[in-house]
């Protein structure tokens, strides 16, 4: 079968590989779209870093690894034992590897589990290639009227809405999140699905704050022009927003959450960070009462709930977070080059492993 | 009557002062003690900042300011219309001020409130006082077999009591306080009534590490030569603790609070800053799922409930607290100047205005 896989630095190949064995307990999907996800592009520029340069304590493989963990498909054969699955059926595929022994995988908190892996790095494959075998534990099943290309994005609305219920908002919220990548467009999506009184959006890309206007946020703000915290504070009862999200992971756009959140608010952190963090006026955090919190995955639970939140049209047309689709052979070139190199362009390439 | 006043900066006398008037509603308290806090050094050192320099909106007084806003006295007379309290009644005075009108006092944020106000600044008299009037809703009534010295303790213990709350904790959690001042020393009796698994105090100095002792901290760490984070590893189940109390409003406890927290545990800010503080390293903070938090005053229930938990024994032994006790005319170079001077030889000194 064909597979795009991460080699080493800069080096990512579509390569002929055997089709993957079914184990008892696995089944085998045959694998519809497979989103880019901005790990991905930090593993070919700067990685390996989460692909095993030695056989992983799970999987036992190490590089080069078949890509992709944002993924969708259909089941085409049963592994022995398995009887609650069906051929046919439309899947999500839960990406985190775990063998469910230790404290933090029993607490979902699988960042911290010493035996850390992910589809997509660790061995046992991905989404970028045409087959996945998998233990069915994996296995999330997609209403029949669900399409693979929205099931490809569960995963990072996954993401988005873990970091939403941390932040405990709801009908009666105003939320702020700065910056709109594409965490920042899947947490608009989960903050809509939540009911929140108002989503604003701090973006200082044009054509990223399009996105984010086509995503339903309620206010979309140029952030080279605009007074962000005066205009949350107007907006929301004249206090500041109840929580703010930090989807940018620049010292600008803390300072941007920090000045916009009222007293007893919530800052939610679900970026990257490439230089330390300065809190300039840290007493306005006890002052304030102010919670800086952060987010990492999702659970087992979460990820089905934004199943069921696409499929009751909680959350509304997330499909227009698709603004790209390559093949296999282009996924390096339109894919993630684009991303790299025009990064406001697009929210989410997907990547078709049989085009 | 006598009366310690803060008429500016490093300006604070005993004055002889008329004895305040009863209002409809309100009562008269015999003051009995008054602890001499951080913020009074604060005022006293770099003020006037809490004291109002123009009238206050909620007292229409302004400097010269009795201070003292922990303390507690015996009820002497009883304004008109007050029926549901006696003569002779042991009370602790809550010291916010609120017109109780705006959002943030509704929240019993007060911190935030415009029209904020504290007894000991903003008039309407203070502990260092031998008299107070005040409207009975701020009456908080002591057990009579509660000693009045401890009863000045409510108020310190508040603060430490809203932070633990806050982060949460129970009997299965191992709890971590940076810096064991006045702040630090009440935490870890607040940590205690909880009964929490361990209170691991980490303080250089030595003569504060004896307070924290006495307070009964399970380990008391010399901050100058242990490894607090790996003892904090080996003490809790290998992770580090659940919740981290930073109680010095420097850079070094906040590392020390960083490293020494499990993931998905809190850090509670209940400390000062004098500068910027620096997070090094953002992405633990959401690789690890930590909270970091900021604890302002208390509420009106939570001031009860320290009463409560004296009463009870929760609370134990909390006069331990009490390291020193002036007069009045002693309060500045016995209190004041020896609490600035000599940071680290007690935890609270009581003024005590008939002395
Ligand atoms: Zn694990
Ligand atoms: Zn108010």
């Amino acid at each position: 079968m064909r597979a795009l896989r991460f080699h080493g630095n800069k080096d990512v190949r579509v390569d002929e590989i055997p089709e993957p064995a079914l184990r008892p307990g696995w089944v085998k999907v045959k694998n519809a779209w497979a989103g880019i996800c901005g790990s991905d592009l930090h593993e070919y520029s700067i990685g390996p870093m989460n692909a095993p340069t030695k056989p992983h304590i799970l999987t036992g493989e190490s590089l080069p690894s078949v890509l992709g963990h944002e993924f969708a498909g259909t089941i085409v054969e049963l592994g022995e034992g398995v009887t609650d699955l069906e051929v046919g059926q439309k899947v999500a595929v839960f990406p985190v590897l775990s063998d469910h022994t230790c404290y933090w995988c029993q607490e979902e908190t699988y960042g911290l589990c010493e035996k850390w892996g992910f589809l997509g790095y660790s061995g046992y494959g991905g989404g970028m290639a045409q087959y996945i075998c998998i233990d069915k534990e994996a296995i999330h099943k997609l209403p029949d009227n669900m399409p693979l290309d929205v099931g490809a994005l569960v995963e990072p609305l996954a993401v988005a809405w873990h970091a939403v219920k941390l932040s405990k908002v709801g009908p009666e919220h105003h939320c702020l999140v700065v910056g709109a990548g594409p965490i920042g467009i899947a947490t608009v999506h989960c903050l809509l699905a939540h009911g929140v009184r108002s989503v604003i959006v701090s973006e200082p890309s044009p054509a990223r704050m399009q996105h984010a206007k086509d995503a339903g946020a309620s206010y979309v703000l140029d952030a080279t022009k605009e007074d962000v915290p005066a205009f949350c504070k107007k907006i929301a009862d004249g206090y500041g927003v109840h929580a703010a999200f930090e989807c940018a992971g620049i010292q600008a756009a803390f300072d941007v959450a920090l000045a916009s959140v009222r007293g007893k608010g919530a800052i939610i952190n679900i970026s990257i960070f490439e230089n330390p963090l300065v809190i300039k006026t840290p007493n306005l955090i006890n002052r304030r009462s102010i919670s800086y919190i952060g987010s990492n995955i999702y659970t087992r639970v979460e990820f089905q709930e934004v199943i069921d939140a696409i499929a009751s049209g909680r959350i509304k047309a997330p499909e227009k977070m698709i603004t790209g689709r390559v093949s296999l052979d282009d996924a390096v070139d339109k894919g993630f080059r684009v991303l790299l190199d025009q990064k406001d362009k697009h929210v989410k390439v997907l990547v078709d492993p049989w085009a």
